[in-house]
Formats: structure tokens, C-alpha cells, sequence
């Protein structure tokens, strides 16, 4: 019996009906199936996948599906190597595969569609679904199934009912600070359907760069887009491309502030008098539109009923960000504006400018959506909140009864770990809401803020770790085990780059650049254990960058998740949890530590040939200085002999050099370095206590004093 | 020193001005040049690479060389990870590096353009050029002179005098078999700029698909190309792409054979009946324009008149290969018409349909450009003749005052390894042509042809040995040295990867996906050590392929000059000829030999979860053997026991099963392998004649009696 459908059987087991309602008692779900189903149950048998397979649709069909239906049979061929028939089989009965769609659903993507399917894999693979979107949601799952033995490819006999938690799943791709080609967003829209995430929210404008083209206002993209811009075909052809695999887009201009680029080519929107150039840099800016002048409205009327009918979605995000209110404050006029009609304060103007957008977005036929700085006094009822300076904001506005969709906690941008992400939940059990209230909360938005990514690294920020978030999502319980929450989630990055994702392969490429060709070997192995510094840190740390800078640095080619990191971690958790024999994990700690020596040496003979690698020799110190630490801890361990308070010093004081963040980089394992010191010093203590009591002890007295993160 | 620079000195001492105009004499270019230049001659001294390098354009500037300027700042931020400014500084004098532009050179792209320029790297790096074209050329040369040592990055003191040996360097791209989408062409017209191919020949329909939206005949596109064709925006896009990279783009629209696309819309061009189908498998079919109609020419007519003011360039190519006539021999009318009009035969038939073309071609303004079959007696002067059949066509077009261009010995989609193609020379001292003939030879063309290539693969297909051939095409000499054609190659195509090239990522994403996530490392030492089967032997291997099959098979995966067989070899030839120690590079094929052993168990693994490594694990059992046979063969000689004739045919015929391809590939070093065989068996002949006697005869016995190449 294969080891994947035995881990299959075993959860059937233990999982008759797999979490379907409660977020506890929650077990991981089986196979690498990510997002988790709402209810999984398996059955022996299988249906095995070979070249006479055959695929066959009855109810409803539509283009959605039968390219859906093509494209699966494609990824299909492309893992198992077969040629598949793409031509559909009739009658159903004789096929391998029926897809039976009960209706079509939204034929334009819509908030509020039914995705909900049944798979069952018996005689032969049967999914259910009552729209089209369901369907595309079912055949991903379907994808995820596909497993192998020596018997040959097959679906494994299983059944499962599945429907999204939330209706609103969404990721932001901002475009402004960094522009992304339409190859780019395609791909990043194929990966979403993979993870059955259904909003693309395209940030489109920015104090960095204006990027769609406007027939009407053509010097938004002829003077602010450096040329990096979407046609208006290109847009059409990108929300097709969505449509087709069901994912609604809505599109983000950011106002009143946050529009330093609609500036540069119309000043006079501006509440300051121009000439405004492009920002290269980040962070908050002082442009803002004046909300006093009818031109004003009279130019985002004209604008919007342009691209109106380019974006069909409902939804219609309009910033509303970060204004630091400089322009407002300065201009006369504007305060003698606010005076006059009674307008409390900066504030109270962005509402004012607000209500104003509202009804240009009614006349236009959309419903506005905002960050959660537009949640004051006087926003109309239908405005959507997006909350991203903390949950409070999204429970406050369910209170009051706005929708709102939560992005506080999945800033991706931000570096921080998947499993980070994951445990952050839009309406966490203990949301102090009413059960009505809660139908307010949408759902949730991952966000690539686009300061620190290109083309080449955007696919490594984004993924896999919105895999995680997506079932965040999509799921209802929470995978309690963290080893199988990141098998799962390497199962899933794989398959990612099957569909063109490059987070994988590019590493690489960044890493043979980074050496001038060379063997990377030990560059690699140096990448895998650091991970980049975490929140805003890393503008401090390279504070020359601007958005025309290179993103070739050695930050830029590793992963959120360190799995060096969590590798050495686990083993020094083994070794410490052996004692007092200590043997466990000893042999793989001492080479791994060895190891750090020999990278040492081998980046410093780079550096001397690729001067690009020079940043990177201080943590590859480090790092040989960890490895010797290490050494040096588990030769007391292994003979008994206990260091004193002055070597305990001098390696805790090393250890706080090498965690302090270098080329924007960091090792999460510093804490585990930590506790083997003091596991050493303190080796006396386990005479008089349990071997328990002794990790406990360990544990708290490594505790980093300022800093750490394991 | 560093050894670059050190290298790049030696050959300065050597060869003060590198073989300007002989093929004799020549040695390889220092650092990583790649086409070598006319002339180089090294200097001591250096010009700093710095956050604060700066660039200057003289003379004449237009849009052209200012993005290539920024896309060369571009370049050397990416692999410096420096931050340099874009801004161009005046005066000249005080800039790092000045680029001097005489004159603008023809503003789109057109054959006879003076491609030469100087560059001298001395107190500041200056570029001189007498056309944009050529000061274009020489910015990638700088691209590639960037170093870096201890002392940080650099352009070392140099003075180069460069410009090309043929005007026509060329790469076809068939997107008729496999469509190929508009970022594909793109990085490909990176790479040909890079290593200054200046012809993209855009082969843009056969049997199995129309490419091009037509709006005068939109069937083409609608029935015929299973939606996978570039609109006329993508192609002006394409184009303009080129124009900016001084390439010229040639389109191809094959007639009056290789036509099935066009009669699957409009049957009524063909000279049989439809309805036709698309073509799926490879080959030769019988579809043909009916050359009696004249409605035939009115379609053609008007669909160039379409076409023409699309492509720019004065030459058009009308294909011309491969019609095999069935359909006309069947017609009655079409013989008819041959009687009628004295036509001798099919031949002189197509002549006077190409007669025909050619006035239709003059009308639009068009040069007609086709394969070799199109010369025959009648046909205009003004043809083009590519010759694909062998060198003799060449000859004879130029003998006959045709201008010709050589693809035969460049079919890059036969799989042959760079070197075999670097051998190949467009003119080659021993032609019999007088120098007047000789200038009918314009150069030569790589033929990327897409049967067995998507855009996941293509590159790995195009690059980096079309390097190796567009130095052949630039360049005057040829690199007498194998090792070190191969290093320079290798700097190349990193370099190439660089640039968004994928050749080298997209190999482990072949390899994750066949192993499913696996460990690729075992799958990767056996990819290593194979080459795909040459010629057309993959259709026989593979025949149930088509245009929707997948291509993600090892082969797929694997480079035509795999590095582990010439390093296999180097090793058996370097122990061999320390005959009769046999002590040199023993070590080094022991842990091959073993390693070899050790692959066979995990491939064997790994198919069991696997199934598409099915195929797989008969080369891996191959490897296992010949791990055996080669460490039976040194034990015998580090013993000096000579084994019997039994044990050499067992051995023998076992490497003889070993050589067989399989899966469509095979192992480039069997004969090798057989040597050492030879050489263990005729150990006691050492005692009877020297050394390299005895060397020669075990090459002689060794030589594989039917197959075999190394």
C-alpha cells in the first residue's frame, strides 16, 4: 500500500467526516489537499488516470467550464506524462471523469456565488456543482488528487462535500510602486484558482506610477507610468482571463491621497501648486486631490465612467489611505472651504470627499470600497471596509453595520512566516460580535504591497504562503500541527510551479547571479537558513533603494520559512529533549554545524570574485561562529562537563551579534543556539529535577532578552 | 591578480590583435566573450564599476540607444546589486562611460547596416560606433566585460575593434507546431541581441496552426489556430521590440505546401476538396494552394497587402519546402493546366507560382526569400535562397548570382550538440566559390523548429548553443580549443539567464514535477549524463506525440551537450593515458562509478511514487551497469590483471544494450566506457609498444562497431 493512500485510510479513520463544522478538534486534512475540504471522507479503491482516461460534462456547459475542463486535462498530461483525449466522451456513464454542473451561476464573476461541489471517487470521478464556478472550484481539488504508485497514476476512492467559509477571498497585487506584466498577473491569477482564492484586488495607481491607459486623460499613463502601464486591451484581457477561472477583479485608485502620479500629469487635481515628479521612494506623501473644486469631481466622474464598463465588478476600491492632510492644512482656500460649510476637521473633508465619490461610483453603477481610514461619520452604509491597521477596525464596522474584509495579518510584505498568516483568522471565535453582525465580515485580502518586488521575485513574496491564508479563508478548522501544516504547503508550492509559478525556480537564478555563475552550492545552503528581516526594517537597512533599484540582493532570493531554520530548530529541540543522554539529533547537529564552517570559507572565496556577495560575508561570520558555539555546546554536552558563567557570556554576547539583522537578512534559529549554551551550563541542574522540569528551565533562561522569533 | 584578469593578460601577450582576419592561427577570446570580436587587445588598468559610475551618449542619440543605454544600466545594477543613477551626465569627459553615435544608421532595422564599433576601457570607457546598430552591439560586449575581485567590480582596461563577418545572423522561430506567446519572442529577441543575432525569421504558419490575426480573412485565426495566434497590436509589438534591439524580423508564411492552417479556413485555396482538418502529428501532408486559380492569387494578394505594412522589413519569406505535389497529381484541372501552359512538371509548376509571388511581393514592396526547393530555372535573380538541404545549395544559388543564406548543419532542433553546430562555417575556406560568389553568402540562420518545443522548454532548446552558432555567424576565427569553448559558453548562458532566459531554471521544474516534489538530486546526476537522441529519432521513440501532448518528459529536461559525459570522458581518457600507472583520475571515476549505483536505487524509488519516471528507470539500470562495468575495468587495471576475452564481449555486449536509446535519450559516453574495457583486456600489451601506441589501440579496438559519438 502506497505510504500517501495509507496517510489517506489512516485519516478516514480517525476523520469519518473531516471538521466540517467546528474550528476545533480540527486534524490536518489528507494528501497535500490545500485549502482543506469542509468534509473529507475516504474509501478504498481508486480510479487509476492512464492514457484512455476520458472526461465528460453534462447539465450546464459553458466556455468557463469546458476551457477549465481542458486546462485540467493539460496539467494532467503534463505530471503523468500521458497524451489524454480532450475530445468529451458521451454518454457520461462510460467516462473517467463527469463533470455535472446544475446551473451557470454568475456568468461574471459576483460576490455571493455558490461555490460549493461534491467529488466522489468511486467506479468512476463524479463532481457535482451548481454553477460553474463550483465546478473550476471542484476541478482544482480534483488536480490536487492525482496521486501515483507502482500501480500508476490514480484518484484515490474518497468523497468530499465541499463550500467556502468565506465569501471573500481575496489577494492585492499593487502594481503601482513596482509595475507587473500582464504574463505576471496571469500567473498570479492561475495560482489563485489553484487555491481556490476568488478576488483580485489590482492597486493600480500610487505615488509611484500610474498604470492603466486612459483614452481620456492620457497623460496619466504617457507622463506617469515611466511607459510601464496596461493598455485598455490588456485590462479587458486580464479580467477575461479571471473570469475564466471565476475570480472577480476589482480595481483600486487610491484618493485622496497616494496620488502623487495622477499629479504629475494633472497638477491642477492637486490641493498644492505643482510640478509634481514621479516618487522613486516609499512611504507617505503630501499629494493629495483638492476636494473643494467641482473640477475635481468633474475630472474622477469623467475618469471612472471610463473605465466603468472596463471592470465589471460591482465593487470599486478607492483607497482612502494614509493622507496625512500636509496639502489640506497649507491651502487656504481649503480651510476657508471646510470653515464655511462646517467641516470639523481633515477628517470629516475625506468623508465629505467620500460621500461626493459615492454618488459618482452610484451613477456609474459601483459600490465603493475603502481602507478603514474612511470608516467616520456619515460614510454611507453600502461602503466596504478593507481593514488593515488591526482587526478592531473590521469588528467596529460589522458593528455598525458595514461588510468589511480583513487584511490586518496577511500583509505579505511584511516577511513574516506562513504559519504566522495562518493562525491570524478573519472572525476568530472569540470576536466580541453577534451572530448577525458577523455575516458583515466578508473575508480577507493577502496583500503584495509593491515596494520590494519585480517581476523576477514577486511569485517568491507571494507564494506558497498565501496557499496558507487562502485556507485561512476557504476552511473552517485550523491545521494544529505545524510540520504537516508545511508539508502540505510544500506539496502545494511544487504544484504551484507546475502552473507557471516561479518562486521556486528563481531562486536559483538570483543565487547564479549573485555568484557570477559559480557553484551555489554554499550559497544555498547558507540562503536556506535566514530568512529577511521582518515588518519595515528592511528600507532602514537599505535606505539608497528606490523603486529603479535592483532586487538582486540576497534577501531577495530566500524564503519567508526558512527551512534551515525550522530544520535546526527541531534538532536541537531532539537533542535537548534527550536528556540528560543528549545523543538524539547529536550526529546530524555536529555536521550541520560543521557545515557552517565550510560556507564560511567557501562565500568568502566568492566574494573575492563577485563583489556583490560582500554584504553576505558578515552573516556567513556568523553563521561559523553559531556552527563553532554549537560545536563547542555539544562537546560539553556529549562529555559531561559543564562550561562556566564566563564561556556562558561570551557565546550568548557572540549569538547577540549574529542575531542582530545583516543585508537586511536574519537566522530565526538564534534562540535554539541560545539554549544549547545554557543546556550546557546547566547541565548540573538535571541531578536535582526531571528531565521536564531541567527543558523548562533551559527554555526560560534562553529566552532572547530583546529580540527573537522562533 | 585575479584570474580573470590574469587570463585576460596572457592572452593579450599572446595575441596582440586576436585574429582579425584568418581562421588559422586562432585563439580563444579572453574572459567570457561570446561572439568573439575582431580584434582585442588587453591593457593594464582598470575603470571602477560604483554606485557612483556614470554614462554619457554623444553625438547622435535616438529613443533606440537611449533604453539601450538604461537597459545596460539595468543590466549591471541586477548583477552588481549597486544602485546607479539613469540620469546621463554631460560633460562627457567627466562620465564613466561615453557612448559616441556618428550617425543613426538606418532607423529600422534593414540588411547591410554597419554593425561595427570600438570600445576602449582605459582612463573612462568609451564606445564609438558609426550607426546605432553598432553602438547597440557594443553595449552588450560592455554588458559583458563587467568583473569583479577583491577590489570590487570593474571593466578591465581593453581596446576592442569589432563588427560582423556576415550580415545575416539569424534564428527561425516555428510557432506554427507549438505556439510560442509574445513574452517568449521577447526574451528570445533579449538573447539574439545579446550575443548579436540580428535576423528573428518568424516562421508564422504551417499544417498546424495560422499565427496572425487577419482581419481581412479572420477565419485564419478563428478556425485555425485554437486561439493561440498574435493580434496585429502583439505583432507591431514584437516588431517594435526587435527595431529597439536593431533586429530585423522576417516573417514567413509558408506556401504552397505546408498550408493545411489555411485551407482548414478557406478550403477553396487548396487543390483538392475540403473540409481539412488541423494538422496534430508531424510531417510532410499533402495540402497545397491551387497555383491554376486566380483566385488563389487575389487571396494571396490581398492577405500580404494586409501584412506588408505590419513587417517593415524588405525581405518576405514565402516557405516553398516540402510540397509533395500529391494533390496537384491528382487533380485534372491543375493537369490540364500544366499541359496547356507547356509546364514541364511539378517543380516548374511551383517556379511559376513563385514567378507569381514575386510580383505580388514587388507590389507590397517585398523581396521574396525561400527555401532551397524555390531555385529552379526561372526563378527571379532577387530571391533569396535558404538552404536547408545541405551546403551545396548555398553554392550552387551563389554560383548562379542568388543570394543565399546557410541553415543546413544549424538545425537546432536535431538535438546535435554546440560544438557539432560551431563546426559548421557558412563559407568555409574549401568552398569552391570565387570571391565575387562568395559575397552572394549573407550568412546563416538557426532554425528553432517546434515540434518538440513549448514555452516551458524552448529555451533550453534555442540556448545557450545558438551562442556557440552566432559566433560562427560573427566572429572570424573558430575557438580551436573544445574546454575552453565550453566554459565560455557556460559564462554565456548564465549571462543569458540573466536576462529572463529560462533554460537553466525550467530544467528542475521538469525534474520536480517528474520526481512530484521529491529529492531531485538522484534524477539530476542521471539527467546529467544523457542527451536527447538526435535527428528525427524522437518520433520514432515517441509516436503517439502530437501538437497537445506534453513535453515534459526527461528528455525534455536534459541539454543536448550533457557535462557529465564530457567529464565521464575526460576522466577515462585522462586515467587511460597515464598508461601504465593508471593512477590519474582514478579516485574521481571510482565515486562515479559508485554514485551510478546509488542513482539506480533512488530512481528506483522514486518511480514507485512516480509512475512518470517509469521510462526512466531502464537508463537508470544502463547507468547502474555501466557503474559495474567501470569499476570491474579498474580493478582490473589498478591490479594488473588482464581480464579474458569471455569477460570483455560480456562487458562489451552489455555496454552495447547501455547504448540503445531509451525514452528518447541516450548516454554520449559509451565509448568510453568501452575503452576502459579494451584497456583492462589488453593490459599485457603495454609491455610490447609505448604507451601512446598502446592508447591508439585501444581506441581502435574500442570503436563502437555501429554507433557511437563522442
Amino acid at each position: 500500500m502506497p505510504r500517501t493512500l495509507f496517510r489517506l485510510l489512516l485519516f478516514a479513520t480517525v476523520l469519518p467526516v473531516a471538521a466540517a463544522a467546528a474550528q476545533v478538534n480540527w486534524s490536518p486534512p489528507p494528501l497535500g489537499l490545500m485549502p482543506a475540504p469542509a468534509a473529507v471522507r475516504a474509501s478504498s479503491g481508486r480510479v487509476p488516470i492512464t492514457a484512455g482516461t476520458t472526461f465528460a460534462l453534462t447539465g450546464v456547459v459553458d466556455d468557463r467550464l469546458r476551457t477549465g475542463v481542458t486546462r485540467l486535462i493539460v496539467r494532467l498530461q503534463s505530471r503523468t506524462g500521458l497524451m489524454l483525449s480532450r475530445t468529451l466522451t458521451t454518454p457520461a456513464g462510460s467516462a473517467t471523469v463527469v463533470i455535472n454542473c446544475k446551473g451557470p451561476g454568475f456568468t461574471t464573476p459576483a460576490l455571493g456565488e455558490d461555490e460549493s461541489y461534491t467529488l466522489d471517487a468511486g467506479a468512476q470521478v463524479v463532481l457535482n456543482a451548481n454553477t460553474v464556478a463550483g465546478a473550476l472550484r471542484g476541478l482544482e481539488t480534483l488536480r490536487q488528487l492525482l496521486l501515483g504508485d507502482a500501480g500508476g497514476f490514480f484518484i484515490p476512492g474518497i468523497s468530499i462535500e465541499d463550500r467556502p467559509r468565506f465569501p471573500w477571498r481575496g489577494l492585492l497585487i499593487d502594481v503601482g510602486r513596482h509595475f507587473e506584466p500582464v504574463e505576471v498577473i496571469k500567473r498570479e491569477l492561475d495560482a489563485m484558482a489553484a487555491v481556490k482564492l476568488n478576488v483580485l484586488h489590482w492597486h493600480l495607481s500610487d505615488d509611484q506610477g500610474f498604470r492603466v491607459e486612459s483614452r481620456k486623460f492620457p497623460k496619466l499613463q504617457q507622463l506617469a507610468s515611466d511607459g510601464d502601464y496596461y493598455t485598455q486591451d490588456q485590462l479587458r484581457d486580464v479580467i477575461e482571463y479571471a473570469r475564466q477561472r471565476a475570480i472577480r477583479v476589482v480595481p483600486e485608485f487610491d484618493m485622496p491621497g497616494h496620488v502623487t502620479s495622477w499629479v504629475v500629469a494633472y497638477p491642477e487635481l492637486a490641493s498644492a501648486p505643482g510640478p509634481y515628479e514621479l516618487a522613486r521612494k516609499f512611504g507617505v506623501f503630501d499629494a493629495a486631490f483638492d476636494p473643494t473644486r467641482k473640477e475635481t469631481y468633474k475630472f474622477i466622474d469623467a475618469f471612472i465612467g471610463e473605465m466603468a464598463p472596463i471592470f465589471p465588478d460591482a465593487y470599486w476600491h478607492i483607497g482612502g489611505d494614509e493622507n496625512n492632510g500636509k496639502q489640506w492644512q497649507a491651502n487656504p482656500k481649503i480651510q476657508a472651504f471646510i470653515k464655511e460649510k462646517g467641516i470639523k476637521d481633515a477628517h470629516a473633508l475625506q468623508t465629505y470627499f467620500n460621500q461626493q465619490l459615492v454618488g459618482i461610483l452610484h451613477k456609474h453603477g459601483k459600490r465603493m470600497m475603502g481602507w478603514d481610514e474612511i470608516l467616520q461619520l456619515g460614510l454611507p452604509k453600502e461602503a466596504v471596509i478593507q481593514s488593515w491597521r488591526g482587526q478592531k477596525s473590521l469588528v467596529d464596522a460589522a458593528k455598525q453595520g458595514y461588510d468589511g474584509v480583513l487584511s490586518a495579518g496577511y500583509y505579505i510584505d511584511l516577511m513574516n512566516t506562513a504559519a504566522s498568516h495562518y493562525a491570524v483568522d478573519p472572525l476568530p471565535p472569540t470576536a466580541d460580535l453577534t451572530s448577525a453582525e458577523a455575516t458583515h465580515v466578508l473575508g480577507g485580502e493577502a496583500t503584495m504591497w509593491g515596494e520590494w518586488v519585480d517581476p523576477e521575485t514577486i511569485d517568491s513574496r507571494i507564494w506558497p504562503r498565501t496557499a496558507a491564508i487562502a485556507e485561512r479563508f476557504w476552511s473552517t478548522g485550523q491545521d494544529p500541527d505545524v510540520d504537516d501544516f508545511y508539508r502540505r504547503l510544500a506539496v502545494v508550492s511544487v504544484e504551484l510551479e507546475e502552473l507557471g509559478l516561479t518562486h521556486l525556480r528563481n531562486a536559483d537564478v538570483l543565487l547564479r547571479r549573485l555568484t557570477g555563475g559559480a557553484d551555489v552550492a554554499p550559497l544555498r545552503t547558507l540562503a536556506d537558513l535566514v530568512e529577511p528581516v521582518k515588518g519595515y526594517q528592511r528600507g532602514g537597512q537599505q535606505p539608497w533603494m528606490t523603486t529603479l533599484g535592483p532586487l538582486t540582493h540576497l534577501v531577495d532570493a530566500v524564503s519567508t520559512d526558512s527551512p534551515g531554520a525550522r530544520a535546526t530548530t527541531a534538532l536541537a529541540n531532539n537533542l535537548l529533549g534527550d536528556a540528560p543522554r543528549f545523543s538524539l539529533a547529536r550526529n546530524e547537529l555536529e555536521a550541520r554545524f560543521t557545515q557552517w564552517l565550510e560556507v564560511r570559507a567557501a562565500i568568502t572565496r566568492l566574494a573575492d570574485q563577485s563583489p556583490a556577495l560582500r554584504e553576505v560575508t558578515p552573516l556567513a561570520d556568523d553563521l561559523a561562529a553559531m556552527g563553532e558555539i554549537g560545536l563547542d555546546a555539544l562537546a560539553c554536552l556529549s562529555r559531561r562537563i559543564a562550561p562556566d558563567a564566563a564561556w556562558r557570556d561570551a557565546k550568548l554576547a557572540a549569538l547577540d551579534r549574529a542575531a542582530r539583522p545583516k543585508a537586511a537578512l536574519e537566522f530565526p534559529f538564534v534562540t535554539s543556539m541560545r539554549e544549547l549554551v545554557i543546556g550546557a551550563v546547566e547541565q548540573g541542574q538535571l541531578a536535582t529535577m526531571s528531565p521536564a522540569e531541567w527543558r523548562a528551565r533551559v527554555r526560560s533562561l534562553a529566552a532572547p532578552p530583546r529580540r527573537g522569533r522562533e
